[in-house]
């Protein structure tokens, strides 16, 4: 039986401040991205980077949550006022912004009764209906409301906590991929290429990478797809393009 | 006299399946970013990451042109099929695609009359009406049409032609930026900073974000302001709080 290709899409929206001035290089697109292709077949569409105001949080939470499966919120859960993607969350779908009560006893029990204050408190507050994203390494839970799964900003906490979205998640066909090194330019193999992209349109993305290497200058050709039958087809094209062009091939 | 408060806004547009697929991570934002606010004082508002597709790639470029004073675009002008950038463009504002002059001669100087190709010659195609924005590592111009300036998505070639955009950009008043790395946690001060940046509200963006460092963890509290003078207000505030909590300040 030839199992059906499913596509199931996400989109990833980081909150803050910190990305958008330079301050802070962003570390989470490629691990979650990674993690969903590999682990959930899942594939990242589009993402998008806003600051910490309510009224962009809503725009961009109501786009990006009908246009696809899923929605990964990064930043904007702790226990500061520029934290508010619990509560934009809640404006964008105007449900309760109120105290989660598993998520209260969690923090409760780490801090202890006298150390729980206001701030800690608050990481328990979230939209009404929220289901809780556990956190191994610092206690305060994400949460998914809807299709969407609010994270952390801190990358080391994210990464801690991103298994424990996997039983939210419905799975896609697993992406394939296919990386040739080769020693070239881009513009050596651009015509053919472009020829072997459009004869597996449908059922291959092929991208071109350039890399400097070894003191060398070279291209990276990616070949992804669910179909790994099609990607070995691509493949026998791109070697023998290879071959025809006398291109040496780095080998990793 | 008093200097006119003057915000100029960008947003950056990153076009590319290998960012999304988690493949390459992303280094072009947090550089652009600091140039701009370094160099022009301009501040980037939004971030968005596409892939390499037409019709999201139009939309997203006729969205943020219009709500931006400039748009930053990154990848997608090579010489392969997957290079759409020049292309979309065109689409999104109905001009013609193509060659530019001066493009085609810079180009076919640097590769030669006999090895100046047609995936070379991609790389002279534009909207009709672009102005180019010279390259000095890799000969390949970028170019800006109306308030998008297109740039290569390889981070040190992008680097090495950013300071041809100056001449193109207005420039906005200097964003300031204060620093306080803080032996605590988040929400032993989270209150007080609450009211700290509702005092400062329409002058001092306050920024909270944890560290780990030398084995502890704190907290970076960032001010960002225009204005110098309510940058120094703000950081009194915070002295006064971290004397009372009586907070230990890492010193870098």
């Amino acid at each position: 039986m030839k199992k059906k290709n499913k596509r199931v899409k996400a989109a990833i929206l980081i909150i803050g401040n910190e990305i958008l001035s330079g301050r802070t290089e962003d570390k989470n697109v490629s691990f979650i991205s990674n993690w969903l292709n590999l682990q959930c077949g899942i594939s990242v569409n589009e993402v998008r980077i806003v600051p910490d105001i309510e009224k962009m949080i809503v725009k961009h939470l109501i786009e990006l949550s009908k246009k696809y499966n899923y929605v990964f919120t990064t930043g904007g859960i702790g226990p500061t006022h520029d934290d508010i993607t619990a509560q934009s969350i809640s404006r964008a779908f105007k449900v309760k912004y109120e105290y989660h009560k598993e998520a209260f006893k969690i923090l409760e029990n780490y801090y202890g009764k006298s150390k729980f204050n206001d701030g800690r408190k608050k990481m328990a507050k979230m939209p009404r209906g929220s289901k809780l994203i556990y956190n191994p390494s610092s206690a305060a839970p994400g949460f998914i409301f809807k299709n969407i799964l609010s994270l952390p900003g801190v990358p080391s906490i994210l990464n801690s906590m991103i298994e424990n979205c996997k039983k939210y998640l419905i799975k896609g066909s697993k992406i394939h991929s296919k990386t040739l090194n080769l020693f070239t330019v881009e513009s050596n193999i651009s015509k053919q290429l472009g020829l072997i992209q459009k004869k597996y349109k449908k059922f291959v993305d092929l991208g071109s990478y350039p890399f400097f290497r070894l003191g060398k200058i070279g291209v990276s050709i990616v070949s992804r797809s669910t179909s790994k039958t099609k990607l070995q087809s691509v493949n026998r094209d791109l070697i023998k393009l290879i071959k025809l062009k006398k291109i040496q091939i780095l080998k990793i």
